[in-house]
């Protein structure tokens, strides 16, 4: 071959493979999610373009449970608070007559749970209030480390979705700044968040206790009271992004119904919007729930998102990948047998 | 002149020309708190440094009040609610027989405030409560785009200290993120801090009232309630730092006791730290006033700073130039004469 068909043809291929390398969000299959993402980022970042949106006002917030990392079969802060009341267990030998600690401890969730927001107020209180914000951080931070998930055996920060992740690293990639804004506990996600999702503790947003300032022998602490502060889900999401943020996001992505407000609230706003909601349809890889599910319920927002024309993932079809565990090769079928 | 001499000359010319550009904090004499901020910035970013602080860990917090700009005769926010007042009473004219409302219409502020903090409270949810989110944002915005202050007559805006403006420049140059913690509204200056001090809405810490999410004829909105919710003030302050940013600051500016409780948390982390109190003494180009002041009244903090060895700026002798709008070289008395 001469040397300019030779030049040419590395000239193809280099484009091809420039193609390749560059697609930002490689865990997921086109179609219309993909497509109303990557449409949405070159629309709002591409100055001159009627969408543009100054990188100021780049503003995306993502729930966590079900949207960032599974929720099935308990939130797993759920779990965290299990394991605490068992390692309490021994000094607390009264539990063995008191609900829900008793039913708990013999295993039987189901009468534990049955005192309703009662009793799970009152496990969250003891398993999260009476230390300082430093023990509690630590306390996160040590059993996040070794906590696995009852079902696959991995651990709770494997079960993070990568296509949630390539999105967020694009977003990032392109301006926006992403912050976590999750009914969960602010404090149990903090720990962990800034290695997870390279979310640092001042963007992650989410439910807490109230805290108290004292001096201990000269010492300041901050001390975690018995106390609910803000609950961040449902109405309380646009709530929390005001207080924290203070300004409207342009791009919203959530799961559930508890994220409907602040799915409202961020397509309210004027210029283009992305709302997006994770639709979880794959009982294979994941779990298939909605309309009927204890946790991460989609009812009324799976009905607004149609009316609407938000963007609903199918995880089934959209995600060639669920897990960051997966090997990519399993789960690509379009690629062919390897 | 030979070559060589020409170009030896330029590069000392050059090299002084880049010397004096180089000074990050121009508006600053020479002396302990310059060197203070200039050693800390040195250790904290230099890697290798014993002090060496991973740029994701670099938080800095500033009070706003006395701290960043001026707070005599009274808070500014104070003239925010004092004009709104005076903008709604026509709409209620039942004020003009209702303590605080009927002295403060008639300029008789100090009867007005005699009730303390109830009368205080009472004018705050009258005038910073009762409407959206947003309609409060543009309130603020177009209050403080014309707002002048009583005794110069400048811009609010412009009552900013010029050496506070290069420091949180410095600070951002070395990858430090600026935070304000203030005792005022959060809501009162996010619509001006991004302009004036170029931190952005999520930096802006303060108190703050209850807001609720609602649905007005399908379209959403954020109430505000007369009902305070925060107050980030004293031994607030660290708890709004913990909400907010859930990092322990390395650096903290401030100006009255009620940061000492945000400078004892920073103070008390590991590492180097920098806690730098703003110390009023310039009665000429601004005001000089501490421990018997009604506004940023600064006793025990005077104290601990001497006890702990914090720095503490004398506006008088370590200031060139205090406010924004004074000419340079007025206030350059080490130039010499021009």
């Amino acid at each position: 071959m001469n040397k300019r068909v030779f030049l040419g043809l590395m000239g193809i291929l280099a484009a091809a493979a420039w193609a390749a390398a560059a697609d930002p969000l490689p865990s997921w299959n086109d179609g219309a999610a993909k497509e109303a993402i990557l449409q949405f980022v070159a629309g709002t970042t591409t100055e001159g373009s009627p969408d543009f949106v100054p990188p100021a006002e780049r503003i995306a917030v993502f729930d966590n449970d079900g949207t960032l990392w599974a929720e099935q079969p308990m939130y797993f802060q759920g779990l965290f608070m299990l394991d605490r009341v068992k390692r309490m267990a021994s000094q607390h030998p009264e539990w063995k007559e008191q609900e829900p600690f008793a039913s708990l401890l013999k295993g039987d969730l189901k009468t534990a749970f049955a005192g309703g927001e009662a009793a799970v107020g009152r496990l969250l209180m003891t398993t999260h209030a009476g230390m300082t914000s430093e023990e509690f951080e630590k306390m996160a931070a040590d059993w996040i480390a070794g906590a696995r998930h009852p079902k696959t055996g991995r651990l709770l920060t494997e079960m993070v979705y990568q296509p949630m992740l390539e999105l967020l690293a694009f977003l990032r990639a392109n301006g926006f700044k992403t912050f976590i804004v999750s009914g969960g506990g602010m404090e149990f996600m903090r720990p962990w968040a800034e290695r997870v999702y390279g979310i640092p503790p001042e963007q992650v947003i989410g439910s807490s206790i109230k805290t108290k300032f004292e001096l201990r022998d000269g010492v300041p602490v901050l001390v975690r009271m018995p106390e609910s502060d803000f609950v961040d889900d449902g109405p309380g999401k646009p709530v929390g992004i005001q207080m924290h943020i203070g300004r409207r996001p342009v791009a919203a992505f959530g799961n559930s119904d508890g994220d409907l407000a602040m799915l409202q609230w961020t397509a309210a706003g004027p210029g283009a919007r992305l709302c997006l909601i994770v639709h979880h349809t794959d009982a294979d890889r994941e779990w298939a729930y909605d309309r009927e599910s204890h946790a991460g319920r989609l009812d009324k927002g799976l009905d607004e998102a149609a009316a609407r024309g938000w963007t609903v993932v199918d995880m089934k079809n959209d995600w060639k990948r669920v897990f960051v565990f997966e090997a990519e090769q399993l789960v690509r079928p379009d690629s062919g047998p390897q």
